[in-house]
């Protein structure tokens, strides 16, 4: 099972590819020998310059070729419950926005995690910093060289439903 | 000039179709001979029991079926600064970003004017309600019948764009 994981910002946004295995499969999880394996992450960037429109169609396309290029199965984003304030909440709004009808134009389920759910899953208490989660996604998919925090949020999306997929609890 | 209004909601989403001409045109205004013309209006409505992303996968194919029904030159859209809340603000920013894309990728320009902007450039004050809103725009429109308040404001909007327009203010 290919897993998207997403990140959306108001201004990057960030993917993460793993390959994982559901509770059907038999080389689920994050131990030593059951790995889900790293694809590929990175982030788009929706030039500030541009009017809004723009920069949403901007998302829109690159996110539509990463779909197109990778396949995924499935898609995760996180769950939103907060925002700095209404403006914050209004732009990230824009963005999930365009993420969610992306996903949902290529026919593709979409998952949510709250923040503290990817934090106990990936490094295993919610209070875990960025750094903290970073370091950790590296180590469960052996990436070697560095992350950007979008990408590693993104993966440790992706890591996060791998988890609960493995002991079926969606 | 066909200008589309698009007034969006998280449930629904009210649009409105006329015709006007900007400055460059002979008959633009609403005085009595220089009407612009009403060509249509309706509301999208979003099954609030569909998860969020097929509801907006919903607006968005409604919203480009619209658009390549009635093929306008320009979309005009509320310009937002406020909200009832952060989840308000989301919710209303998941709509926004949606009808912001598909207005992109059928390259079309969008103004945005506030609630402020509308009201005087309708009714002729800032604080006028929504039934004095609803009664200017079937004045002006000369609409017989019975306007949904979603449609009557994305009329609205459309109107205040036209007399922008008309005054080559922008």
């Amino acid at each position: 099972m290919k897993i998207l994981g997403i990140d959306p910002g108001s201004i990057y946004c960030g993917y993460g590819f793993i390959k994982a295995h559901d509770k059907h499969g038999q080389s689920a999880g994050f131990g030593k020998n059951r790995q889900p394996l790293y694809l590929g992450s990175g982030r788009i960037v929706m030039s500030a310059r541009k009017p809004l429109h723009l920069r949403l169609k901007e998302l829109y396309t690159t996110l539509a070729e990463v779909i197109s290029d990778y396949g995924p199965d499935e898609i995760v984003i996180e769950k939103m419950f907060f925002a700095k304030g209404i403006k914050a909440a209004l732009s990230l709004g824009h963005t999930r926005g365009v993420v969610l009808v992306t996903a949902a134009l290529n026919n593709l389920n979409i998952y949510e995690y709250s923040a503290l759910e990817v934090k106990k899953a990936v490094v295993g208490y919610g209070k875990a910093d960025k750094s903290q989660v970073q370091e950790m996604v590296k180590q469960i998919l052996s990436i070697g060289h560095s992350l950007s925090s979008d990408s590693a949020d993104a993966l440790a999306l992706a890591l996060c439903h791998a988890n609960t997929m493995k002991f079926g609890e969606r």
